[in-house]
């Protein structure tokens, strides 16, 4: 499998912190040795750094841990291959076009028997990965639904996406993060956890790797920063579990959409 | 205005010296301080660094010079604002994905009145760029005349791309650098030149800063590697100037298509 990072925050925030215990988990605590990648968005730009070798090797991660790029959202994978070969164009995060602006998704998971469902049109995988089909595909449902020109409230465009999540969670494991610049959607089928800090903030110890960080020095009071990952990063704080289909829409650190499934 | 670099390669092939001296333009040797980006195409796959600041003063940048990425064709730019503010979403090269293809783009020149003309749907810019809007134009239009599947010959497309370039010309400087992947094409406006280099391999200079390189032992001697510029980057080669409405179309270094204006 593979395991996911993602950061919504209300100020530029780097995340060298969470990043370094991460890339760990390719190759040194953990077995993702088959590529890793992250998108920062900075605006409505963006920029993705990614490697087909393992994270804990690669010469552009220690790039990521020794210069810290601030941004408001951020989304990284490392990669155990099980579909599509190691390669460049396997290594998530993916990227597309929408609206006029980027959207970066990365999945966490294996789909069985999906290339029936996902037929592709104006949105074609580059790579040979069921990840990369289901983004296409979930971007292919949403201008079949919205159009060429997104709805004036874009919460019905998550709402939509994650009954797509639902349906393609039928077909195996699909934990997903979805952005477009200005929301983060977190979608959970067996293993995603988030954590939101804001003032007061303390100290965290991070689990993969001998860091602490004092996050009094590093915030100001008004900074709000949620950071979901596959399995908590940091052992002295409390991350919040998700639920099989269990879903959570943040913007700017908060969550704007909380879908919690009945149990 | 901005400069371009690009490069096709029949091996993987780093782009290390020719970025070095691409980067002192970038507020050493150039004026062009308003950010830079390189994309690698690895296989299918590509990566882009880029950052809105200086080339000469940018940690990314150093990387990129310090760590050979091997590549058949790579395709950068460094960029003095003149439509659009300094913003990462305003850095070039662009991508969009088209056929299951990456399609990188960079534009070096201005245009005027292109407002009316660029209409877009399907593919929109994020910033406000006019190179970025033509670029989407352009994809528009191939998408209206070839639809969701690319012609089994390609070279179709490029000439149509070229008869693009013709149209977008009128409206001011367009010196463009495009590749999908497999080919590259280079329209020359006004200041675009290439060189091809192949056995027997010599040594090369460049212009702007004290850095030389003897090819003969950095490759095979089957390469050849096909070097793209807004100006010659050496002083002891002949490089091939074009004239305005000339483009080039490389694959794996060679000369695929060329079209050259009447005099």
């Amino acid at each position: 499998m593979c395991e996911l990072l993602a950061m919504s925050a209300n100020v530029p925030t780097d995340i060298v912190f969470s990043f370094t215990g991460l890339v760990e988990r390719g190759g040194v605590t953990g077995p993702h040795v088959d590529g890793w990648g992250i998108t920062f968005y900075e605006g409505k730009g963006s920029r993705t750094f990614k490697d087909a070798c393992p994270s804990s090797q690669s010469h552009v991660a220690q790039l990521i841990k020794s210069y810290p790029i601030k941004s408001e959202i951020v989304i990284s994978h490392i990669r155990q291959a099980n579909r599509g070969c190691v390669s460049l164009e396997n290594t998530h995060p993916f990227t597309r076009e929408l609206w006029g602006r980027y959207w970066t998704y990365a999945h966490n998971g294996q789909l069985s028997d999906y290339q029936n469902k996902f037929t592709l049109g104006r949105f074609q995988a580059v790579g040979d990965t069921d990840s990369e089909m289901a983004f296409c595909w979930i971007l292919e449902q949403v201008v079949a639904k919205f159009g060429d020109t997104p709805p004036e409230n874009m919460d019905e465009v998550f709402i939509y996406i994650a009954s797509l999540a639902d349906e393609i969670r039928q077909l195996g494991v699909f934990n997903m993060i979805l952005s477009d610049g200005i929301d983060l959607m977190a979608y959970c089928t067996n293993n995603l956890c988030h954590i939101t800090r804001r003032a007061p903030f303390g100290k965290a110890t991070l689990i993969d790797t001998d860091v602490v960080i004092d996050f009094q020095k590093e915030t100001t009071p008004d900074d709000v920063v949620t950071v979901i990952a596959t399995r908590p990063l940091t052992n002295n704080e409390q991350w919040q579990v998700l639920s099989p289909g269990d879903w959570r829409l943040f913007r700017k650190g908060n969550i704007r959409l909380s879908h919690s499934v009945e149990k």
